[in-house]
């Protein structure tokens, strides 16, 4: 194999064979390839794609550049979720409990928010003492115990996966819906799952800025998927404006618990819902949606949930007390910032990635892989599409430090609104389509 | 400057300025930008091509990476000429010193063999003694006191030129006419030049297999040396047949030295002429071509450029002996071996690559670049495109060094050569275009 000639024939949009493509994953993995040369083979494969034979090869070599998670000792349906990354999207955090009490295990491998998204293992971080970084057997262990489990990515899964990830971020690489769908499918498929479902984002606050193109990493995840015998189910949903009110760590924790106490904000339980439904049937222990719906919306109002939350916390080393009273042992910001509209009239639109970039500038998130991040700030977003606002009314509330980073950030939120003068016809669908 | 972003720039089709492009082309210089950047903006302008003010700007980045020669002690025009590379093309050895027999000086720095195309720097050194590492002094005195110098680039030329081009090698980045045409350019711009004939190859033993590619080709080196202020004259010749006789580094000394005489191959004696009318045109040294070409068959005629090339093989440490005797001062090789045609007929077609080919693996050329080689191997060509030819009648002969190679060798010559039936209405033509 001589990776030039791999990397012309991408180039010139010749398909590779399984095993070229192995050959070149396996480079890459143990550096004979170097980065330059792989650079090349993203940028070639970011202009010419993948057929699906590729992708599936690609994907597999991933997949097998590390250790792929046993979980045969766990003896209920396996699945997992992955969302393709909004602003407030908490959902793992009600969705994992909730499912786990419904006979489907979660062994969830999670990422950490970059730009305006954030990411489930920030917020769970947020909780005193929850650890993310458990040893294998560990996490195995507690998907096998407690029923859900969520970790970062560790050394040891799809090796392959991390190198040309960190790659394809400082080479102009990340766009390209065959790389995002067999990093994400490599990394999936490392857990062990049966079933996955995908909550593909669409809208101003989503990666995808279109339906075609989340439809079309949703059917390029499912070739994967089917490939190497797993089913995945993507939800295409709506991210045209932040997913209930809370936007930063602490405060998303703090909105789940609301959840997994049979309240929260409307669209936020109702996401649960869907998404857990769609679990549950992927796996099996239920052959209807609305059988699996009903069964979340129950551990949601009795307790259940809440309590299958409170274990998991505990079994990764966090304060369970957080789950109980969130404001008193949850980080809580120093300061607060009204945001107020400056006219009357109706909420048109919101900007979302830039309320995610507000809660960006306010120290909660990263603007590169090495920044730190202040688990205490962030948003609290009072007004939603279709909402009618008066002049003065607070559109938002930041969570401040004390220091003139809210300036900066209520200026983006000012900006992220567009108030019209008329009431809308509809206010946006938040289930999209469902691919089964 | 974020290199991500201008890769990105490039990635979306959006042409970079002129100061992203110097600072990108800095950073490869200086090293701060990593060779995966470069790698991944090279498959983008791969993708991309460029723009003529992208193209200029990148080429003068390129050029003002290194120094610049000063060639203003020369009193009289200076133009060099750069052939695109082919098989049996060894026209800049009679071509330099004719033309600096007209009053126009040559400062050529040249390249070495790489595949089946040969090179002028490893032609010379079968030279014995003769040296093409000569320091920039050096060099100057002698453009100026002999009027013609060939050297090789010096780690001071073009600096980020040899590393992208190094990279560009194995990231399956060459084949793309703004990084050819760049890289060329920024080369001959620095070696102090006023004007530049390009031969520009197109056929079955060049780069370019198509008329319209060398046209492209064409075009580009032109539009960067107008922003330059330096004139490009562009001839387009045939390269479907080796030119001359001799492929092999010795034997095409030999070879040149006949034209130098006032003999030669016809085609070979016409090449120089027709070119070195060209630089005396480009230096303004004749108002019109049929005036530079007559000048330059007087001094091939009357022993002048035979005498200037004597010269410039002892300003640059050679034998000159090997001038006079090149039978006795050149290497030889060992052995020899005839191919014979197979059936009688008319030569249809020559496949040069592959005499190209041949010549490398009888020990001529290079697979890589640090391959050594065998100055004294090589191929008389003795059968053109058009010539009757009888079954065993000798189609080539082979100098090899008796090993196998020549076995090998002779199979490749074998399936270069088309037996037609019938005689071909007619011969291609050697000059097939001229953009002024």
């Amino acid at each position: 194999m001589i990776p030039r000639e791999l990397i012309r024939k991408k180039r010139d949009g010749e398909p590779l064979s399984a095993d070229e493509h192995r050959s070149f994953v396996a480079g890459v993995t143990d550096g004979s390839i170097p980065d330059y040369q792989a650079a090349a083979m993203l940028m070639a494969i970011y202009f010419r794609g993948m057929t699906d034979h590729e992708l599936s090869a690609w994907a597999d070599a991933m997949l097998h550049s590390g250790d792929v998670l046993d979980l045969s000792s766990v003896h209920v349906p396996k699945v997992d979720k992955h969302s393709t990354g909004g602003v407030g999207d908490k959902i793992s955090l009600p969705l994992a409990p909730a499912v786990a009490c419904c006979g489907v295990a979660v062994p969830m491998v999670s990422g950490r928010g970059l730009g305006h998204t954030g990411g489930t293992l920030d917020k769970l971080e947020s909780i005193p003492g929850f650890r993310v970084d458990l040893p294998v057997e560990r996490f195995r262990e507690i998907v096998s115990t407690v029923g859900a489990c969520l970790i970062g990515q560790t050394e040891r899964i799809a090796p392959a996966d991390r190198k040309l990830y960190a790659l394809r971020d400082v080479t102009a690489t990340v766009e390209s819906i065959p790389l995002i769908a067999s990093s994400i499918m490599s990394k999936k498929l490392a857990e062990g799952i049966d079933a996955l479902v995908l909550d593909c984002k669409v809208g101003t606050g989503a990666f995808m800025k279109t339906v075609d193109a989340a439809r079309d990493l949703a059917r390029t995840m499912q070739a994967i998927g089917a490939a190497a015998g797993k089913k995945v189910t993507a939800v295409l949903s709506n991210m045209d404006q932040p997913i209930g009110r809370a936007v930063g760590n602490a405060l998303e924790v703090e909105e789940s618990i609301e959840v997994l106490r049979g309240g929260g904000p409307a669209d936020t339980r109702e996401l649960t819902v869907a998404l857990g439904a769609e679990m549950l049937l992927a796996g099996g222990v239920v052959t209807a949606l609305d059988e699996g719906a009903a069964a979340v919306r129950r551990v949601l109002d009795s307790g259940h949930a809440l309590q299958k939350f409170r274990e998991i916390v505990a079994a990764q080393g966090g304060d369970p007390r957080a789950v109980d009273e969130p404001k008193r042992f949850l980080p809580q910001a120093g300061a607060c910032l009204e945001v107020r509209a400056q006219r009357a009239g109706w909420v048109g639109s919101i900007f979302s990635e830039a309320v995610g970039m507000a809660a960006l500038v306010l120290g909660g998130g990263r603007r590169r892989k090495e920044d730190m991040i202040d688990p205490s700030v962030g948003i609290t977003v009072l007004a939603h599409i279709g909402d009618r606002v008066e002049k003065g009314m607070p559109l938002a509330l930041l969570h401040h430090r004390g220091d003139d980073s809210a300036d900066d950030a209520a200026r983006r939120i000012l900006t992220a609104y567009r108030i019209v003068d008329e009431p809308l016809p509809a206010v946006p669908q938040l289930l999209l389509e469902v691919w089964r």
